[in-house]
C-alpha cells in the first residue's frame, strides 16, 4: 500500500524521535535529564484544576467551535494587559498554537502557496507546511549574530508571486531571539509593500529578559488587517497538556473564514477550556515567579555554556531555548550517543539536535537547541554532563 | 487581503451554519426543540467526570503523541469486545474522530487525490476533503432505497487514476444505513481489484437496531493492510466534548507514518485522554439503557414521520439519523421559516437541511436529517410541531 508523498517526505520530529533512545537509556537505569523538549516543570496554576474539578454539568457536550464565550472573553482580557485590542469575536479557540498554525496556513494559502519563516524555526512549522501543501521558505539567520533578521532588501529576495505570508515566531523558539522595533519595522514594511499577512506566533510573550521592550505584531494599527496571532496558554501557564491556543486578528472576514475550519472539527475540548478559562485570574505573583525562574535558568546554562571549549551561544532575550554551536561533527549523532554510551555517575542529557530546525539542508549541523526548562541545580547537572562528555566524545 | 481558494470554496456547516437564527428565535422566548446536531442528551458516564477529577499531577504535561498507553490499551480491549482485533500500537489517539479523518486523507492522498463515499455523507468529510486538498467523489444513494449501495460496476466507474480511497461511515451518519454483506463484499472486492484503502468511520458500531448482523471493516483479514478504522467515544459515551477519537490499521507502516502527524500537534489533551481511558470500563447496563432509548426513539421519530402527508422515510437501522423527504422545495428556507416564523404554543423545532449532505448539486434540497438525541417526549412534541408546520407552510 502506498503513502502519500507528503507524509513521506514530512521529517520526524527532531524533538522527540531519539526519544526510543532515551526511553532505553532509562529502562538501562540512566537518568536523562530532559532539555530536548519544552516541557515546563513550573506547576499549573490550581485555577485551571478546581475550575474543571468544579464542572457539574452530566452530559460532557459539544462546546461552540469558536470556543467557549468565558474562554474568548478571557484571552481578550489577557491581552488588554499588553495593549493587545481583540474583540471576542476576533479570537477564535484552537487546539494549542498547533491548530492555530495549520488553520491560518489553510485559510490563506492554496497549494504550492509559499511563506517565508526564518530559520532556524520551531520545526513543527515543517508539518504544518507539508499538511497544508504550503512551501516553506527560509530566511537564514545564524547564531554567530544572535539570530537577527537580514535586511529587506535580502528578505525581499525570496519573495515570488506564490508568497502569501511571512511568519515568525518572537520570542524566538528555538533561538531565543526577541526582535527589536527595527527589526518589526522592517517585517512590517514588507508586508505592507507586498501585500502580505504577518502570523505572528507570540506564545512566549511573557519571557522577554534584561528590561527589553516586547513589541507586538497585534500593537501595529497600520497592518492590523494583515496581522494573525498565533498564541497558545501552553508556555505562560505550564499548562501544554490542555491544548487551548487561539487564533486572533483583527480581520473579522478572516476570522469568519477560519470559524468554517472550526466548525469541520466541531470543538476544542470543553473540560480543558473550561480550565483555561480561569487562568486569566491568575495571580501576577505566580506569572513574576515564574518569570524570575526562568530567567536565571537561563543564565546558568548560558554562564556554563560560556566555559565550555569550543562551544558558542549569543545570549538569548527570551523564550526558554537557546541553540548552542558544540564542536562536534553532528550534534545529533552526539546526541545519541550521550544516551546510548556516555554517562556521568549514572546521569546523561538530552538536547534536540537543530539541524532538523533548519529548512537549508546542511545547516545547524553542529548546533543543538537546549531547553532550559528544568530547575537550577538538575541544569547545573546536566551543563557538567555537556561538559565532561564534549571532553571525551570523539576521543 | 485575500483568502485562499480552498477555504472561501468551504461551505459553512449545514449542521451550524443556522444556529443564529436558532439563537434569535431563543432570545424571542421560543423553546427550539435541537434535532439538527448530533449531540446525545443521554448522562456521560461517571467513570470519566471521577478520573478527571482524581488527577492529581502538579503541572499538566504534553502526553505521547500517539496517546497516553492506558488509553490506548482501552481501545485495544473494547476492540476485542467485537472480534476486532488491533494490538496498542496499532492505534493514534487523534482529537475526535474528526483528526483521525484529516489525518488519513493527508497519509494517503497527495494535493488532487480522490476518494469515493457515497452520498449523502456526513458533512465535515468535505471540510476534511478541502483542508487536504482531496477531492471527494460521490457515490449518489438515495432516500427512496434505503440508500443502499449501487453494484459494484457502478462504483467502479468513478474510479480514476488518482482513486485512492472509498470512504464510508457505517453505521451511516446522516442515513442511519448499515451496510449488509453483500455491501461491504462489495467493498472489499472493489478495494482488491483497484488497490484502494478502506477508510471505515465506524464512530456508531453500538447503535445497530432490529437484531442485524453488524461487520466491521475491522474483522476481515483479507484487507487489514488496507483498512483503517476512524473512530471516536463522542456517540457511544456521550463524549462528544471531550474530543476524543482514534485510528486504528493493522498496517503498522501506515500507523508510523501518521505519528509524525500526530508528533506535530505534539498530543490530544491529556486529561480528556485520562478520563476517556477509564470508560472501557462503563457497564453493560449502561450501553444497554443507551441502545434501548435510541431504539425507542427512532421508532417514535420514524412512526411520527409516517403520518404525515408528503413526508418520505424508510426506516433506519443504525446510528441515530435519518434523512427524511418533505414536501417543500427548500428544505433549508424550511428549516429557517420554522425558526424566524413559525411557532406551535411558543416551541419550534429545528433540523439540519441535507443538501449540505451531498456533493452533487441539487440533490437532497427537499431533505432534512434529523437527529433523535432528545427524550421521547420532546421527540413527541417536535414531531407533532414539524406536522403541525408542514400543513401551514407556503399557504
Amino acid at each position: 500500500m502506498q503513502f502519500s508523498e507528503r507524509i513521506q517526505s514530512m521529517q520526524a520530529s527532531p524533538i522527540r524521535k531519539l526519544v526510543p533512545y532515551a526511553e532505553e537509556a532509562k529502562k538501562n537505569g540512566k537518568k536523562v535529564y530532559h532539555l530536548n523538549i519544552g516541557q515546563p516543570d513550573i506547576e499549573t496554576p490550581k485555577e485551571f484544576f478546581n475550575a474543571v474539578k468544579d464542572f457539574d454539568d452530566k452530559v460532557l457536550a459539544y462546546a461552540f467551535s469558536q470556543g467557549i464565550p468565558e474562554l474568548r472573553d478571557s484571552f481578550k482580557k489577557y491581552y488588554r494587559n499588553y495593549n493587545i485590542n481583540f474583540e471576542s469575536d476576533e479570537i477564535l479557540i484552537t487546539n494549542g498554537g498547533s491548530e492555530a498554525i495549520l488553520f491560518t496556513l489553510l485559510a490563506i494559502c492554496d497549494y504550492e502557496d509559499e511563506v517565508m519563516i526564518p530559520e532556524p524555526f520551531y520545526t513543527n512549522y515543517n508539518g504544518f507546511g507539508s499538511s497544508a501543501g504550503v512551501k516553506v521558505v527560509p530566511i537564514t539567520t545564524k547564531a554567530e549574530d544572535g539570530f537577527k533578521l537580514p535586511d529587506k532588501d535580502t528578505i525581499n529576495k525570496k519573495i515570488t508571486n506564490r508568497t502569501k505570508a511571512i511568519m515568525l515566531s518572537n520570542p524566538g523558539n528555538p533561538t531565543g531571539a526577541v526582535y527589536s522595533k527595527e527589526e518589526i519595522d522592517t517585517i512590517k514594511q514588507i508586508a505592507l509593500e507586498n501585500d502580505l499577512y504577518i502570523i505572528a506566533d507570540e506564545v512566549y510573550r511573557e519571557f522577554v529578559y534584561d528590561g527589553l521592550d516586547y513589541i507586538s505584531f497585534g500593537q501595529i494599527e497600520e497592518i492590523k488587517d494583515r496581522v494573525i496571532i498565533t498564541d497558545s496558554i501552553s508556555k505562560r501557564y505550564s499548562a501544554c497538556g490542555a491544548r487551548i491556543g487561539c487564533i486572533a486578528s483583527k480581520n473579522k472576514d478572516l476570522i469568519s473564514q477560519i470559524l468554517k475550519l472550526c466548525q469541520s472539527r466541531l470543538c476544542v475540548a470543553t473540560l480543558e477550556q473550561v480550565g483555561a478559562s480561569k487562568l486569566v485570574d491568575v495571580s501576577q505573583d505566580y506569572m513574576k515567579e515564574a518569570f524570575n525562574e526562568y530567567k536565571k535558568r537561563r543564565d546558568v546554562v548560558y554562564n556554563a555554556l560560556q566555559e565550555m571549549d569550543g562551544v558558542m551561544c549569543k545570549k538569548p532575550k527570551g523564550a526558554f531555548y537557546m541553540i548552542a554551536k558544540l564542536p562536534v561533527d553532528n550534534a545529533e549523532d552526539f546526541v545519541k550517543w550521550l544516551l546510548t554510551d556516555y554517562d556521568l555517575n549514572g546521569e546523561t542529557v538530552m538536547f534536540a539536535p537543530a539541524e532538523g530546525f533548519y529548512a537549508t539542508k546542511g545547516l545547524g549541523r553542529d548546533e543543538v537547541r537546549i531547553s532550559y526548562v528544568l530547575k537550577e541545580e538538575d541544569l547545573i547537572k546536566a551543563m557538567n554532563i555537556l561538559k565532561e562528555a564534549l571532553k571525551v566524545y570523539g576521543k
